[in-house]
Protein backbone atom coordinates (compact mmCIF):
# COMPACT_ATOMS: atom_id res chain seq x y z
CA UNK A 1 0.00 0.00 0.00
CA UNK A 2 1.18 3.90 -0.26
CA UNK A 3 1.23 5.81 2.71
CA UNK A 4 1.18 9.60 2.61
CA UNK A 5 3.09 11.23 5.72
CA UNK A 6 2.12 14.87 6.62
CA UNK A 7 3.53 16.59 9.35
CA UNK A 8 3.70 19.92 10.88
CA UNK A 9 6.91 21.26 13.18
CA UNK A 10 10.23 22.73 12.56
CA UNK A 11 12.01 21.41 15.18
CA UNK A 12 13.70 17.72 13.68
CA UNK A 13 14.25 17.21 17.60
CA UNK A 14 10.46 17.13 18.30
CA UNK A 15 7.92 14.85 18.89
CA UNK A 16 5.83 15.26 16.02
CA UNK A 17 9.08 14.71 13.67
CA UNK A 18 9.90 10.86 16.16
CA UNK A 19 6.35 10.08 15.59
CA UNK A 20 6.92 10.57 11.87
CA UNK A 21 9.38 8.63 12.06
CA UNK A 22 8.47 6.05 13.31
CA UNK A 23 5.22 5.37 11.11
CA UNK A 24 7.81 5.46 8.46
CA UNK A 25 10.03 3.18 9.61
CA UNK A 26 6.73 0.70 10.81
CA UNK A 27 4.91 1.28 7.69
CA UNK A 28 8.21 0.25 5.38
CA UNK A 29 8.96 -2.60 7.74
CA UNK A 30 5.53 -4.23 6.51
CA UNK A 31 6.72 -3.35 3.09
CA UNK A 32 4.42 -0.29 2.46
CA UNK A 33 5.65 2.65 0.27
CA UNK A 34 5.57 5.67 1.74
CA UNK A 35 5.84 9.39 1.07
CA UNK A 36 6.28 12.52 3.56
CA UNK A 37 5.22 15.99 3.84
CA UNK A 38 7.21 17.95 6.19
CA UNK A 39 5.49 20.96 5.65
CA UNK A 40 7.93 23.19 7.66
CA UNK A 41 10.86 21.92 5.27
CA UNK A 42 9.01 22.52 2.57
CA UNK A 43 8.17 26.12 2.90
CA UNK A 44 4.80 24.94 2.70
CA UNK A 45 2.46 28.60 1.64
CA UNK A 46 -0.14 28.49 4.14
CA UNK A 47 -2.11 31.37 2.90
CA UNK A 48 -4.81 30.62 0.70
CA UNK A 49 -4.82 33.21 -1.64
CA UNK A 50 -5.32 34.46 -5.58
CA UNK A 51 -1.86 33.38 -5.99
CA UNK A 52 -3.16 29.54 -6.42
CA UNK A 53 -5.42 31.20 -9.14
CA UNK A 54 -2.89 32.25 -12.26
CA UNK A 55 -5.54 31.66 -14.62
CA UNK A 56 -8.20 33.35 -13.31
CA UNK A 57 -11.98 32.21 -14.08
CA UNK A 58 -12.89 35.90 -13.15
CA UNK A 59 -10.67 38.65 -12.97
CA UNK A 60 -13.20 40.72 -11.61
CA UNK A 61 -13.58 39.39 -8.05
CA UNK A 62 -12.03 36.68 -6.29
CA UNK A 63 -14.82 33.70 -5.54
CA UNK A 64 -12.45 30.71 -3.71
CA UNK A 65 -15.19 28.28 -4.43
CA UNK A 66 -15.24 29.25 -8.33
CA UNK A 67 -11.81 30.01 -8.77
CA UNK A 68 -10.85 26.69 -7.07
CA UNK A 69 -12.95 24.54 -9.47
CA UNK A 70 -12.03 26.28 -12.26
CA UNK A 71 -8.58 25.54 -11.70
CA UNK A 72 -8.93 21.86 -10.72
CA UNK A 73 -11.12 21.11 -13.58
CA UNK A 74 -8.74 23.40 -15.88
CA UNK A 75 -5.48 21.94 -14.79
CA UNK A 76 -4.40 25.50 -13.88
CA UNK A 77 -3.49 25.19 -10.33
CA UNK A 78 -0.29 25.73 -9.20
CA UNK A 79 2.80 23.18 -8.78
CA UNK A 80 2.87 22.71 -5.23
CA UNK A 81 -1.05 22.22 -4.68
CA UNK A 82 -0.82 19.58 -7.89
CA UNK A 83 1.70 17.74 -6.30
CA UNK A 84 0.49 17.40 -2.80
CA UNK A 85 -2.83 16.25 -4.16
CA UNK A 86 -1.49 13.63 -6.82
CA UNK A 87 0.52 12.54 -3.14
CA UNK A 88 -2.87 12.13 -1.51
CA UNK A 89 -4.70 10.48 -4.81
CA UNK A 90 -1.71 7.99 -5.01
CA UNK A 91 -2.08 7.36 -1.16
CA UNK A 92 -4.30 4.29 0.17
CA UNK A 93 -3.55 6.30 3.99
CA UNK A 94 -2.96 9.46 5.06
CA UNK A 95 -1.90 10.22 8.40
CA UNK A 96 -1.68 13.67 9.83
CA UNK A 97 0.79 14.28 12.57
CA UNK A 98 0.86 17.83 14.36
CA UNK A 99 0.96 19.79 17.74
CA UNK A 100 -2.23 20.79 19.11
CA UNK A 101 -2.05 24.46 19.28
CA UNK A 102 -5.66 26.06 20.62
CA UNK A 103 -7.36 22.99 19.93
CA UNK A 104 -6.64 22.58 16.05
CA UNK A 105 -3.99 22.11 13.87
CA UNK A 106 -0.65 24.54 13.48
CA UNK A 107 -1.48 27.32 10.42
CA UNK A 108 0.51 25.58 8.09
CA UNK A 109 -1.14 22.55 8.22
CA UNK A 110 -4.70 24.11 7.73
CA UNK A 111 -3.49 26.16 5.31
CA UNK A 112 -2.40 22.66 3.31
CA UNK A 113 -5.79 21.38 3.66
CA UNK A 114 -7.29 24.70 2.67
CA UNK A 115 -5.43 24.87 -0.84
CA UNK A 116 -4.85 21.21 -1.55
CA UNK A 117 -8.73 20.63 -0.79
CA UNK A 118 -9.77 21.52 -4.03
CA UNK A 119 -13.64 22.35 -4.84
CA UNK A 120 -14.02 19.22 -7.51
CA UNK A 121 -11.85 16.91 -5.49
CA UNK A 122 -12.86 17.41 -1.85
CA UNK A 123 -15.72 18.84 -1.88
CA UNK A 124 -18.41 19.99 -5.15
CA UNK A 125 -17.38 16.23 -6.08
CA UNK A 126 -18.51 15.74 -9.99
CA UNK A 127 -19.68 18.90 -10.08
CA UNK A 128 -22.92 17.46 -8.32
CA UNK A 129 -23.02 19.82 -5.39
CA UNK A 130 -23.22 18.15 -2.19
CA UNK A 131 -24.51 14.81 -3.72
CA UNK A 132 -21.13 12.65 -3.08
CA UNK A 133 -20.43 13.91 0.80
CA UNK A 134 -19.36 12.32 3.80
CA UNK A 135 -18.38 9.01 3.03
CA UNK A 136 -18.11 9.59 -0.56
CA UNK A 137 -15.98 11.72 -2.73
CA UNK A 138 -12.92 12.32 -4.32
CA UNK A 139 -11.06 10.37 -1.44
CA UNK A 140 -13.26 7.67 -1.08
CA UNK A 141 -11.74 4.50 -0.15
CA UNK A 142 -8.75 5.60 1.79
CA UNK A 143 -8.01 5.71 5.28
CA UNK A 144 -6.93 8.80 7.73
CA UNK A 145 -5.05 8.54 11.23
CA UNK A 146 -4.20 11.63 13.08
CA UNK A 147 -1.25 11.36 15.62
CA UNK A 148 -2.12 14.74 18.15
CA UNK A 149 -0.07 16.17 20.60
CA UNK A 150 -1.28 18.06 23.88
CA UNK A 151 0.84 19.95 26.55
CA UNK A 152 -1.76 19.46 28.43
CA UNK A 153 -2.90 16.22 30.74
CA UNK A 154 -5.49 13.57 29.71
CA UNK A 155 -7.88 14.31 32.45
CA UNK A 156 -8.55 17.77 30.32
CA UNK A 157 -9.61 16.10 27.37
CA UNK A 158 -11.42 13.14 29.52
CA UNK A 159 -15.59 12.53 28.68
CA UNK A 160 -15.73 15.36 31.88
CA UNK A 161 -12.45 17.69 31.40
CA UNK A 162 -12.27 21.33 31.14
CA UNK A 163 -10.87 21.15 27.43
CA UNK A 164 -13.84 19.13 26.21
CA UNK A 165 -13.15 15.34 25.13
CA UNK A 166 -10.12 15.02 22.33
CA UNK A 167 -12.33 13.54 19.96
CA UNK A 168 -15.02 16.04 20.06
CA UNK A 169 -12.92 19.15 19.99
CA UNK A 170 -11.05 17.48 16.85
CA UNK A 171 -14.56 16.29 14.56
CA UNK A 172 -14.31 19.49 12.65
CA UNK A 173 -11.33 17.66 11.14
CA UNK A 174 -11.85 13.94 11.24
CA UNK A 175 -15.49 14.44 10.32
CA UNK A 176 -15.67 18.10 8.51
CA UNK A 177 -12.34 17.85 7.13
CA UNK A 178 -11.23 13.73 5.70
CA UNK A 179 -14.51 11.95 6.21
CA UNK A 180 -16.38 14.62 4.16
CA UNK A 181 -14.12 13.62 0.91
CA UNK A 182 -14.36 10.40 1.54
CA UNK A 183 -12.31 8.69 4.18
CA UNK A 184 -12.41 6.17 6.52
CA UNK A 185 -10.59 8.12 9.92
CA UNK A 186 -9.68 6.02 12.55
CA UNK A 187 -9.82 6.95 16.36
CA UNK A 188 -6.86 9.60 16.97
CA UNK A 189 -3.70 8.83 18.43
CA UNK A 190 -2.80 11.55 21.38
CA UNK A 191 0.24 12.44 23.21
CA UNK A 192 -0.86 14.12 26.63
CA UNK A 193 1.63 16.43 28.31
CA UNK A 194 3.80 16.29 25.64
CA UNK A 195 6.16 19.10 26.58
CA UNK A 196 7.46 16.98 29.19
CA UNK A 197 8.25 13.51 28.23
CA UNK A 198 11.22 11.13 30.20
CA UNK A 199 13.03 8.72 28.73
CA UNK A 200 9.88 5.83 29.75
CA UNK A 201 7.03 7.34 28.83
CA UNK A 202 8.85 7.90 25.47
CA UNK A 203 9.63 4.48 25.20
CA UNK A 204 6.14 3.82 26.14
CA UNK A 205 4.20 6.43 23.63
CA UNK A 206 6.58 4.93 20.99
CA UNK A 207 5.57 1.44 21.52
CA UNK A 208 1.69 2.49 21.40
CA UNK A 209 2.16 4.64 18.63
CA UNK A 210 3.96 1.70 16.77
CA UNK A 211 1.24 -1.08 17.52
CA UNK A 212 -1.25 1.85 16.34
CA UNK A 213 0.59 2.00 13.04
CA UNK A 214 1.26 -1.40 12.38
CA UNK A 215 -3.03 -1.79 12.41
CA UNK A 216 -3.13 1.17 10.28
CA UNK A 217 -5.09 -0.90 7.45
CA UNK A 218 -6.74 -3.23 9.92
CA UNK A 219 -8.19 -1.23 12.76
CA UNK A 220 -11.93 -0.20 12.78
CA UNK A 221 -12.34 3.68 11.63
CA UNK A 222 -14.78 5.99 13.59
CA UNK A 223 -18.40 5.22 12.09
CA UNK A 224 -19.06 8.26 11.02
CA UNK A 225 -22.44 7.96 9.12
CA UNK A 226 -22.38 8.27 5.52
CA UNK A 227 -24.29 10.54 4.05
CA UNK A 228 -25.74 8.44 1.56
CA UNK A 229 -26.61 5.20 3.80
CA UNK A 230 -29.97 5.94 4.73
CA UNK A 231 -29.67 8.11 8.04
CA UNK A 232 -29.73 11.49 6.04
CA UNK A 233 -32.77 11.17 3.67
CA UNK A 234 -32.92 14.79 2.87
CA UNK A 235 -28.60 14.46 2.70
CA UNK A 236 -29.02 17.33 5.33
CA UNK A 237 -30.56 16.39 9.04
CA UNK A 238 -30.61 12.70 10.61
CA UNK A 239 -33.36 10.96 9.80
CA UNK A 240 -36.30 11.07 13.17
CA UNK A 241 -35.77 7.06 13.85
CA UNK A 242 -32.09 7.68 14.47
CA UNK A 243 -31.28 8.42 17.84
CA UNK A 244 -34.72 10.50 18.01
CA UNK A 245 -33.97 12.59 21.32
CA UNK A 246 -30.18 13.15 20.73
CA UNK A 247 -27.69 15.72 18.84
CA UNK A 248 -24.77 17.70 19.01
CA UNK A 249 -21.59 15.77 17.09
CA UNK A 250 -21.32 12.13 18.14
CA UNK A 251 -25.52 11.69 17.39
CA UNK A 252 -23.17 11.36 13.70
CA UNK A 253 -21.31 8.10 15.13
CA UNK A 254 -22.89 5.35 14.46
CA UNK A 255 -23.47 2.30 16.75
CA UNK A 256 -21.71 4.52 19.62
CA UNK A 257 -20.43 7.65 20.77
CA UNK A 258 -24.22 8.36 22.18
CA UNK A 259 -23.84 12.11 23.30
CA UNK A 260 -23.15 11.65 26.85
CA UNK A 261 -20.16 9.61 26.65
CA UNK A 262 -20.90 9.04 30.62
CA UNK A 263 -23.59 6.68 29.32
CA UNK A 264 -20.82 4.66 27.37
CA UNK A 265 -19.39 4.04 30.66
CA UNK A 266 -22.76 3.06 31.96
CA UNK A 267 -24.33 1.06 29.30
CA UNK A 268 -21.20 0.33 26.86
CA UNK A 269 -22.24 -3.71 25.79
CA UNK A 270 -25.94 -2.12 25.06
CA UNK A 271 -24.80 1.16 23.78
CA UNK A 272 -21.74 0.57 21.46
CA UNK A 273 -20.78 -1.68 18.89
CA UNK A 274 -17.55 -1.96 20.77
CA UNK A 275 -16.54 -1.38 24.35
CA UNK A 276 -15.20 1.84 24.38
CA UNK A 277 -15.67 5.14 22.39
CA UNK A 278 -12.77 6.82 20.68
CA UNK A 279 -12.04 8.88 23.82
CA UNK A 280 -11.59 6.25 25.76
CA UNK A 281 -8.92 5.41 23.63
CA UNK A 282 -6.39 7.80 24.32
CA UNK A 283 -6.07 7.02 28.00
CA UNK B 1 -14.62 51.90 24.36
CA UNK B 2 -12.17 50.68 22.38
CA UNK B 3 -13.15 47.61 19.62
CA UNK B 4 -10.64 45.58 17.44
CA UNK B 5 -12.20 43.72 14.09
CA UNK B 6 -9.86 40.87 12.76
CA UNK B 7 -10.99 39.66 9.16
CA UNK B 8 -9.32 37.28 6.90
CA UNK B 9 -10.74 37.69 3.46
CA UNK B 10 -8.35 38.69 0.25
CA UNK B 11 -12.03 40.06 -2.12
CA UNK B 12 -13.09 43.79 -1.23
CA UNK B 13 -16.44 43.13 -1.95
CA UNK B 14 -16.36 39.78 0.03
CA UNK B 15 -19.21 39.29 2.30
CA UNK B 16 -16.41 39.19 5.10
CA UNK B 17 -15.28 42.33 4.46
CA UNK B 18 -18.70 44.41 3.96
CA UNK B 19 -19.31 42.46 7.55
CA UNK B 20 -16.24 44.15 8.93
CA UNK B 21 -17.19 47.37 7.20
CA UNK B 22 -20.36 47.42 9.08
CA UNK B 23 -19.24 46.92 12.13
CA UNK B 24 -16.83 49.75 11.87
CA UNK B 25 -19.84 51.89 10.82
CA UNK B 26 -21.74 51.05 13.86
CA UNK B 27 -19.65 51.53 16.47
CA UNK B 28 -18.18 53.97 15.25
CA UNK B 29 -21.75 55.63 15.01
CA UNK B 30 -21.64 54.65 19.11
CA UNK B 31 -19.03 56.71 19.83
CA UNK B 32 -16.44 53.86 19.67
CA UNK B 33 -12.90 53.87 18.93
CA UNK B 34 -12.51 50.54 16.00
CA UNK B 35 -9.23 49.10 14.79
CA UNK B 36 -8.87 46.78 12.56
CA UNK B 37 -6.27 44.42 11.35
CA UNK B 38 -7.15 43.55 7.78
CA UNK B 39 -5.06 40.15 8.02
CA UNK B 40 -4.58 39.54 3.89
CA UNK B 41 -4.05 43.10 3.38
CA UNK B 42 -1.30 43.24 5.77
CA UNK B 43 0.39 40.45 4.30
CA UNK B 44 0.16 38.59 7.92
CA UNK B 45 3.10 35.76 7.84
CA UNK B 46 0.39 33.07 8.79
CA UNK B 47 3.32 30.75 9.81
CA UNK B 48 4.48 30.34 13.46
CA UNK B 49 7.88 29.43 13.52
CA UNK B 50 12.03 30.29 14.15
CA UNK B 51 11.73 33.63 12.83
CA UNK B 52 8.76 34.34 15.46
CA UNK B 53 12.05 34.17 17.95
CA UNK B 54 14.87 36.57 17.08
CA UNK B 55 16.33 35.87 20.37
CA UNK B 56 16.51 32.73 21.82
CA UNK B 57 16.30 31.21 25.05
CA UNK B 58 17.76 27.59 23.41
CA UNK B 59 19.52 27.92 19.86
CA UNK B 60 19.64 24.05 20.72
CA UNK B 61 16.12 23.35 20.67
CA UNK B 62 13.11 24.94 19.21
CA UNK B 63 10.30 24.63 22.03
CA UNK B 64 7.15 26.82 21.23
CA UNK B 65 5.85 27.19 24.37
CA UNK B 66 9.89 27.88 26.05
CA UNK B 67 10.29 30.42 23.07
CA UNK B 68 7.47 32.24 23.43
CA UNK B 69 7.84 32.71 27.01
CA UNK B 70 11.21 34.08 26.67
CA UNK B 71 10.45 36.22 23.79
CA UNK B 72 7.02 38.24 25.04
CA UNK B 73 7.89 38.38 29.08
CA UNK B 74 11.69 39.83 27.87
CA UNK B 75 10.60 41.92 24.80
CA UNK B 76 11.45 40.12 22.46
CA UNK B 77 9.20 39.13 20.20
CA UNK B 78 8.60 40.46 16.30
CA UNK B 79 7.24 43.84 15.58
CA UNK B 80 3.94 42.76 13.95
CA UNK B 81 2.96 40.41 17.11
CA UNK B 82 3.81 42.95 19.58
CA UNK B 83 1.88 45.55 17.47
CA UNK B 84 -1.49 42.79 17.49
CA UNK B 85 -0.67 42.23 21.15
CA UNK B 86 -1.47 45.73 22.09
CA UNK B 87 -4.28 46.19 19.59
CA UNK B 88 -5.73 43.11 21.45
CA UNK B 89 -4.84 44.37 25.08
CA UNK B 90 -6.14 48.04 24.23
CA UNK B 91 -9.86 46.71 22.91
CA UNK B 92 -12.68 46.18 24.95
CA UNK B 93 -13.82 43.79 22.99
CA UNK B 94 -12.80 41.81 19.81
CA UNK B 95 -14.54 40.61 16.63
CA UNK B 96 -13.37 37.97 14.58
CA UNK B 97 -15.26 37.96 11.12
CA UNK B 98 -13.95 35.01 8.47
CA UNK B 99 -15.28 32.61 6.14
CA UNK B 100 -15.57 29.04 7.47
CA UNK B 101 -13.26 26.95 5.54
CA UNK B 102 -13.50 23.26 6.49
CA UNK B 103 -15.52 24.12 9.84
CA UNK B 104 -12.75 26.34 11.14
CA UNK B 105 -10.63 29.95 10.45
CA UNK B 106 -8.39 30.19 7.37
CA UNK B 107 -5.04 29.62 7.85
CA UNK B 108 -3.94 33.30 8.44
CA UNK B 109 -6.32 33.64 11.40
CA UNK B 110 -5.58 30.34 12.41
CA UNK B 111 -1.58 31.83 12.49
CA UNK B 112 -3.01 35.08 14.05
CA UNK B 113 -3.42 33.10 17.18
CA UNK B 114 -0.89 30.82 16.47
CA UNK B 115 1.52 33.53 17.09
CA UNK B 116 -0.17 36.22 18.74
CA UNK B 117 -1.76 34.27 21.81
CA UNK B 118 1.46 33.80 23.11
CA UNK B 119 2.67 31.83 26.87
CA UNK B 120 2.30 34.68 29.50
CA UNK B 121 -0.57 36.38 28.09
CA UNK B 122 -3.21 33.96 26.43
CA UNK B 123 -1.93 31.03 28.27
CA UNK B 124 0.72 30.21 31.06
CA UNK B 125 -1.05 33.71 32.59
CA UNK B 126 1.69 34.76 35.24
CA UNK B 127 3.94 31.83 35.00
CA UNK B 128 1.40 30.13 36.94
CA UNK B 129 0.56 27.47 34.93
CA UNK B 130 -3.33 26.90 34.44
CA UNK B 131 -4.03 28.25 37.52
CA UNK B 132 -5.93 31.28 35.25
CA UNK B 133 -7.92 30.14 32.40
CA UNK B 134 -11.06 29.28 31.36
CA UNK B 135 -12.90 32.91 32.36
CA UNK B 136 -9.56 34.97 34.13
CA UNK B 137 -6.16 35.42 32.18
CA UNK B 138 -4.50 37.70 30.10
CA UNK B 139 -7.45 38.74 28.26
CA UNK B 140 -10.19 39.13 30.84
CA UNK B 141 -12.56 41.50 31.20
CA UNK B 142 -13.13 41.50 27.17
CA UNK B 143 -15.77 40.43 25.30
CA UNK B 144 -15.19 38.46 21.76
CA UNK B 145 -17.65 38.30 19.02
CA UNK B 146 -17.61 35.87 16.32
CA UNK B 147 -18.80 36.66 12.65
CA UNK B 148 -18.84 33.42 9.93
CA UNK B 149 -20.17 32.80 6.91
CA UNK B 150 -20.55 29.46 5.73
CA UNK B 151 -21.30 27.91 2.04
CA UNK B 152 -23.97 25.51 3.52
CA UNK B 153 -27.39 25.86 4.26
CA UNK B 154 -28.25 26.59 7.74
CA UNK B 155 -30.33 23.21 8.10
CA UNK B 156 -26.97 21.15 7.41
CA UNK B 157 -25.82 22.97 11.44
CA UNK B 158 -28.80 22.34 13.26
CA UNK B 159 -29.05 20.43 16.07
CA UNK B 160 -29.34 17.51 13.99
CA UNK B 161 -27.87 18.65 11.03
CA UNK B 162 -24.94 16.59 9.02
CA UNK B 163 -22.05 18.58 9.50
CA UNK B 164 -22.69 19.28 13.30
CA UNK B 165 -24.24 22.32 15.37
CA UNK B 166 -22.38 25.63 14.26
CA UNK B 167 -21.70 26.50 17.99
CA UNK B 168 -20.37 23.15 18.65
CA UNK B 169 -17.89 23.13 15.64
CA UNK B 170 -16.31 26.48 17.07
CA UNK B 171 -16.39 25.23 20.57
CA UNK B 172 -12.23 24.86 20.05
CA UNK B 173 -12.49 28.68 18.91
CA UNK B 174 -14.71 30.47 21.53
CA UNK B 175 -14.39 27.95 24.35
CA UNK B 176 -10.75 27.05 23.42
CA UNK B 177 -9.16 30.11 22.29
CA UNK B 178 -11.03 33.25 23.50
CA UNK B 179 -12.58 32.03 26.92
CA UNK B 180 -9.57 30.43 27.75
CA UNK B 181 -7.40 33.45 28.29
CA UNK B 182 -10.53 35.06 29.97
CA UNK B 183 -13.13 36.95 27.04
CA UNK B 184 -16.56 36.36 27.49
CA UNK B 185 -17.59 35.38 24.34
CA UNK B 186 -20.55 35.90 22.44
CA UNK B 187 -23.22 33.45 20.60
CA UNK B 188 -21.44 33.40 16.84
CA UNK B 189 -23.34 35.50 14.24
CA UNK B 190 -23.84 32.82 11.20
CA UNK B 191 -24.32 33.79 7.39
CA UNK B 192 -25.32 30.76 5.61
CA UNK B 193 -25.74 30.25 2.05
CA UNK B 194 -23.28 32.67 1.74
CA UNK B 195 -22.16 31.76 -1.71
CA UNK B 196 -25.42 32.93 -3.09
CA UNK B 197 -26.99 36.13 -1.38
CA UNK B 198 -29.47 38.27 -3.35
CA UNK B 199 -29.52 41.60 -2.55
CA UNK B 200 -33.06 40.81 -0.30
CA UNK B 201 -31.20 38.72 2.01
CA UNK B 202 -27.85 40.26 1.50
CA UNK B 203 -30.13 43.34 3.06
CA UNK B 204 -31.64 41.22 6.13
CA UNK B 205 -28.20 39.92 6.88
CA UNK B 206 -26.72 43.48 7.23
CA UNK B 207 -29.65 44.64 9.55
CA UNK B 208 -29.14 42.00 11.36
CA UNK B 209 -25.17 41.91 11.65
CA UNK B 210 -25.67 45.51 12.43
CA UNK B 211 -28.08 44.94 15.66
CA UNK B 212 -25.82 42.16 16.65
CA UNK B 213 -22.91 45.12 16.78
CA UNK B 214 -25.58 47.46 18.33
CA UNK B 215 -25.80 45.13 21.37
CA UNK B 216 -21.72 44.30 21.82
CA UNK B 217 -21.56 45.55 24.75
CA UNK B 218 -25.15 44.36 26.35
CA UNK B 219 -25.79 40.49 24.90
CA UNK B 220 -25.55 37.79 27.06
CA UNK B 221 -21.86 36.26 26.60
CA UNK B 222 -21.86 32.05 26.33
CA UNK B 223 -22.08 30.70 29.88
CA UNK B 224 -18.58 28.66 29.85
CA UNK B 225 -18.19 27.70 33.18
CA UNK B 226 -15.40 29.58 34.24
CA UNK B 227 -12.22 27.02 35.63
CA UNK B 228 -12.20 28.67 39.13
CA UNK B 229 -15.97 29.66 39.63
CA UNK B 230 -16.51 26.36 41.86
CA UNK B 231 -17.08 23.85 39.11
CA UNK B 232 -13.77 22.30 38.77
CA UNK B 233 -12.80 21.90 41.96
CA UNK B 234 -9.23 20.27 41.02
CA UNK B 235 -8.88 22.54 37.51
CA UNK B 236 -9.30 19.65 35.35
CA UNK B 237 -12.34 17.82 35.70
CA UNK B 238 -15.89 18.67 36.11
CA UNK B 239 -17.28 18.16 39.83
CA UNK B 240 -19.62 15.43 39.86
CA UNK B 241 -22.31 17.07 41.30
CA UNK B 242 -23.03 19.02 37.65
CA UNK B 243 -24.49 17.53 35.65
CA UNK B 244 -23.43 14.44 36.84
CA UNK B 245 -24.62 12.16 33.76
CA UNK B 246 -23.48 14.55 30.63
CA UNK B 247 -20.11 15.26 29.30
CA UNK B 248 -18.86 16.55 25.97
CA UNK B 249 -18.65 19.95 24.98
CA UNK B 250 -21.72 21.78 26.03
CA UNK B 251 -21.59 20.45 29.91
CA UNK B 252 -19.22 23.31 29.93
CA UNK B 253 -22.05 25.58 29.20
CA UNK B 254 -23.96 26.52 32.76
CA UNK B 255 -27.75 26.97 32.62
CA UNK B 256 -28.25 25.41 29.28
CA UNK B 257 -27.58 23.13 26.24
CA UNK B 258 -27.02 19.80 27.95
CA UNK B 259 -24.86 17.74 25.58
CA UNK B 260 -28.27 16.45 23.76
CA UNK B 261 -30.49 19.80 22.12
CA UNK B 262 -33.19 17.51 21.50
CA UNK B 263 -33.77 17.20 25.24
CA UNK B 264 -33.82 21.29 25.64
CA UNK B 265 -36.44 21.76 23.30
CA UNK B 266 -38.48 18.64 25.25
CA UNK B 267 -37.43 19.95 29.16
CA UNK B 268 -35.87 24.27 28.01
CA UNK B 269 -37.95 25.29 31.13
CA UNK B 270 -36.39 22.98 33.75
CA UNK B 271 -32.80 22.83 32.05
CA UNK B 272 -32.37 25.60 30.37
CA UNK B 273 -31.89 29.08 32.40
CA UNK B 274 -32.81 30.74 28.84
CA UNK B 275 -35.45 29.43 26.43
CA UNK B 276 -32.64 28.40 23.38
CA UNK B 277 -29.37 27.22 23.12
CA UNK B 278 -26.47 29.08 21.42
CA UNK B 279 -27.25 27.16 18.17
CA UNK B 280 -30.65 28.31 18.21
CA UNK B 281 -29.72 31.82 18.21
CA UNK B 282 -28.79 31.64 14.40
CA UNK B 283 -31.65 30.03 12.89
Amino acid sequence: MNVLIVHAHPERTSLTHRLAEISAEVLKAQGHQVTESDLYAMGWKAVFDAQDFPERANHQRLSFIEESGHAFSNGCQTADVEAEQRKVLDADALILVFPLWWFGMPAIMKGWIDRVWAFGLAYGYKGAGNAYRYGEGGLAGKRALLAVSAGGPAEDYAPRGINGPLEQLLFPITHGTLFFPGMQVLPTFAVYGSGHLDAGRMAETADAWRSRVERLFEDAPIAFRPQNGGDYPDRHVLADHIQPTQSGLTVHIANGDPPCEAQVANFAPARCGRSEGPERRHS
